[in-house]
C-alpha cells in the first residue's frame, strides 16, 4: 500500500510549484488553453462517457439513491454544456492584475493594490462531476492551481475528465500540475489535504452540511464555507399580497434542492387573516408540506390543508425538499430575531411595502444576501451576472455570497518609489 | 474558583448582543462616543497612571525585561496621545455602508453590496495597553463589538482603561458590552476565547510569533493573522549603488524591533564588487552584524568588518535585532528562489534600475507587499494613508498587508426587486 500523506503532500508540492509559472501568464495563453480544453472534452466524449458508465454501474449495483446517479451521469450532451461552460470562462475578463486601489502619496511614492492569484485553491465537493471541469477552468483563469477531491462515486469520470485537462495543458505548454485530482480514494487522503497548510492556500468544500462543517472542523489550511442555507422569507404587513405569495411560492418551490430555497416563513400578524390561507392554498397546490405554529394551524384548518406542528428541528432544518416552517410574528423586529436565532447566514427575503420596514430588515438581519420584494433563488453568481460561480460563502471573511474570479484572488501593495526611506 | 468557560462565553454573548446595536448607528453617534471616550481617557489620567504603576511594579519585581517594561508603561504624555489616536479614529470615513458593487440587471433587480460590520472582533495582544484603546477604537468607528485579550502583565491597566470606555458608552446611550476585557488572566480564558466559534466573528492576534502561531493552531473561530516578517532587500545588478545603500541600511536599522524591518540582504553577484563593500561598511557604522555566505565573508575580509557565517536558522529568522542574513545570488531568479523558500509573505523589495527585472520580481515574489526602490518600512497603515492600523495581515484570504477600517468588515448584497421572481 503506497503512503497515502506522502502522495497527498507530493500532489500538493507539485501544484505549489505549478502554481508559481501560473501567476506570469498572460490572459491570452489561460483563454486559449480554457478554449483547447473545451474541444478536449468534446473530442473525448466516447471515453468519457464510458469512465462515467463505469462509476455508474457501480453506484448501482451498490444501491446509490437514483438522483444520486442522475447527479452523477455524463452524457454527450452533459459534455458538450460542460465544455461550453469552460468556453464562457474563457470570455470571462481576468481578474488578475486588477488594481483595486491605486493612489500617490506625498513622499511620491506610487501604491497600487493589485489582485494576485491565491496559489493553491483546494477543492472537496460531492458527487457532480461537473465541479471538477467547472473549479479546473476557474481557478486556471484566476491564475490558481487546483487540487481537486470530488466523490469516490465519481473517480473514474473525474479521473477522465483531468486527464483530458492535463493532456491540453502539457500541449499549451502549460504545467500539467495546474490541475491534478488528489491521489487515493480514502477518507485519510482529505485528512492529509485539509492539514496541508503551507501548501494549499485555501480549501473550498461543496456540498452538504456534514461534508462543509468536518472541512471546517478539521482543516489548518483555511476554509471558505459554502452553501448551506436556511433560508427565511419575511411577510410583512404592508405586503402585497399576491407579490407576497409569488414570492414564498417561487422561493420555496422553484427548484428544492439547493441552498438558496426557502426554508422558513414568516408573516407579520397584521397581515395574516389575509395572506395566510391563500398562500397555504398555493403552497399546498405544489406539493409543499407546512409544519408551522398555532396561527397556521387554525389557517389550515379554516382552508382544509394538511399541516404538521412546528418544532425547533423544523427551524433548525434546511429540508431541500418541498417543506416548510412557518410562523406568525408581532412584528418586523420579532421577524429579525427569529431570523437571527436560526438563520445560516445565506439569504433572507422581506416582501413589505414599507421603504422603513426594508431598511430596517436590511440593517438587522446578517446575511450574505438580503432581498426586498424578490425571490431567495436569486443568490446565485448566474443570476448576479458573475457569470460562473465556485460556490456561495456563507462566511464573513474574504468573500460573502456568490464567489466569482475575483474571490479566488488575493491581494499585493506594489510600491514604488526612486529610493525613498523613512525617517 | 468561577468557571472560566461560562464567564468567556457569557462575555462573548454579551458582546455579540451588543454587535446588533452597533450595526444601527449612524457615523455622527459613533463619533460621538469617540470623542467621548477621548475626552474621558484625559480626565481619567490619574486613575489609569495609578492602575499602570501596580502593573509596572509588579513586572519589575518579576524580573522582566527593561524593553518590555518600557512598553507597558503609561504616563500623561502617552495617555494623551492615545486619546489623540482616538481623535484621529473619529475623523477617519466610516466603511459601513459603502457600497462596494452597485448595479441593475436585465430583470431590473437592483443590486448593491454593502460594507456591514463582521460583529465580534476578538483582540488577542501583548504588553503594550495603546492597543487596548486603538482596537476598541477601530472596531466601534467600524460597528463591531470588541473583546479585548491583553497581556496579564497589563491587567490593571486595561481594567482601568476599559472602565473608562465603558463608562463613556453608557453616558452616550451605547451598550456598554461593545467594548469588553476577556474575563480571566489564566490561559484557559485564551482557549475558551479562540474556539467561541458562532459567538465571536474574527479572532486577531498581534504580537511575536509564538503567539500568533498558537491562536492560528488552537482557533475554529476564523484568525486573520498577522505580523511576522522574515522581509528581504535585493539588489538587482542595474541598481544605483547609493539609493541601494540607503535602502538596505533604512530598512534594516530605522527600527528594527518591528515586523516590515528586513532581515536577510540579497546582492547580484555582477553588483556585488560594487555594493557589498560600501555596503557593509555603512551597515557597520550603524551597529549591524552580518550573518554572510561565502562571498560576504571575501567582502567583510576585504573591509576589516566582522562577520558571521549564515547558517539556515539565519536565513529564517526575524531577528527583530541589529543583525542581517546576506548573501550573494546568481540572478534575480535566484533571488525570487531564495524569497519563496524563506519569506513570511510580509514584504519583499527590489532595488533596481531595470522596469524588466521589478515586473518580473514582482510577479514573482508572493507578498503582502512588494517595494521597488523604496524601504520595507513603508509598509504600515499609517505610511499607506489608512489613517490607522489593526495590524498587518500575512495571509491570503480577506486581508493581506496593512489593515484599516473597510477590513474589519464584511459585505452583504442587497437586492431590490418588485416582486421578482425566477423562472
Amino acid at each position: 500500500m503506497p503512503d497515502i500523506r506522502t502522495a497527498v503532500l507530493d500532489a500538493a508540492t507539485q501544484a505549489r510549484a505549478a502554481s508559481i509559472d501560473l501567476r506570469l501568464l498572460t490572459r491570452d495563453r489561460k483563454d486559449a488553453a480554457l478554449r483547447a480544453i473545451a474541444d478536449g472534452l468534446v473530442s473525448a466524449i466516447a471515453t468519457i462517457v464510458a469512465a462515467n458508465e463505469r462509476d455508474v454501474q457501480r453506484a448501482t449495483e451498490s444501491g446509490t439513491d437514483p438522483a444520486i446517479i442522475d447527479r452523477l451521469t455524463l452524457d454527450a450532451k452533459r459534455i458538450e454544456a460542460i465544455a461550453d461552460a469552460v468556453r464562457d470562462v474563457a470570455a470571462l475578463p481576468d481578474p488578475v492584475g486588477d488594481v483595486v486601489r491605486g493612489y500617490r502619496l506625498p513622499n511620491g511614492l506610487e501604491v497600487k493594490q493589485v489582485r494576485v492569484p491565491l496559489g493553491v485553491v483546494g477543492m472537496i465537493y460531492e458527487a457532480r462531476p461537473n465541479v471538477t471541469v467547472d473549479a479546473a477552468a476557474l481557478c486556471l483563469k484566476s491564475g490558481n492551481a487546483a487540487l481537486l477531491r470530488g466523490s469516490s462515486s465519481a473517480r473514474e469520470t473525474n479521473l477522465a475528465l483531468v486527464e483530458v485537462m492535463r493532456a491540453v495543458l502539457v500541449q499549451q505548454g502549460l504545467p500539467e500540475n495546474a490541475i491534478t485530482l488528489v491521489p487515493g480514494d480514502s477518507h485519510e487522503a482529505v485528512t492529509h489535504l485539509m492539514t496541508a497548510r503551507g501548501l494549499v492556500d485555501v480549501l473550498i468544500p461543496r456540498g452538504g452540511a456534514s461534508l462543509i462543517q468536518s472541512v471546517v472542523d478539521g482543516s489548518t489550511v483555511p476554509v471558505i464555507e459554502t452553501g448551506v442555507g436556511n433560508c427565511h422569507v419575511y411577510i410583512d404587513d404592508t405586503a402585497d399580497i399576491d407579490m407576497a405569495i409569488d414570492i414564498i411560492v417561487n422561493s420555496k418551490t422553484q427548484r428544492v434542492s439547493v441552498c438558496n430555497a426557502a426554508e422558513t416563513l414568516l408573516v407579520h400578524e397584521a397581515i395574516a387573516d389575509r395572506f395566510v390561507p391563500a398562500a397555504l392554498v398555493a403552497l399546498a397546490e405544489r406539493g409543499v408540506t407546512i409544519h408551522g405554529d398555532d396561527a397556521f394551524a387554525k389557517y389550515a384548518a379554516q382552508v382544509e390543508i394538511e399541516f404538521k406542528p412546528v418544532t425547533d428541528t423544523d427551524w433548525a432544518a434546511e429540508y431541500y425538499s418541498l417543506d416548510l416552517a412557518a410562523g406568525v410574528v408581532p412584528s418586523l423586529d420579532a421577524a429579525v430575531g427569529h431570523i437571527r436565532t436560526w438563520s445560516s447566514g445565506h439569504t433572507e427575503a422581506i416582501v413589505t411595502g414599507s421603504q422603513q420596514a426594508a431598511t430596517r430588515f436590511v440593517a438587522c438581519v446578517d446575511a450574505a444576501a438580503v432581498m426586498v420584494n424578490a425571490s431567495t433563488r436569486f443568490t446565485d453568481g448566474g443570476e448576479f451576472g458573475f457569470g460562473a460561480e465556485i460556490g456561495i460563502s456563507t462566511q464573513k471573511l474574504h468573500a460573502r455570497g456568490p464567489m466569482g474570479l475575483p474571490e479566488l484572488t488575493s491581494t499585493t501593495f506594489v510600491v514604488t518609489g526612486d529610493g525613498q526611506v523613512r525617517s
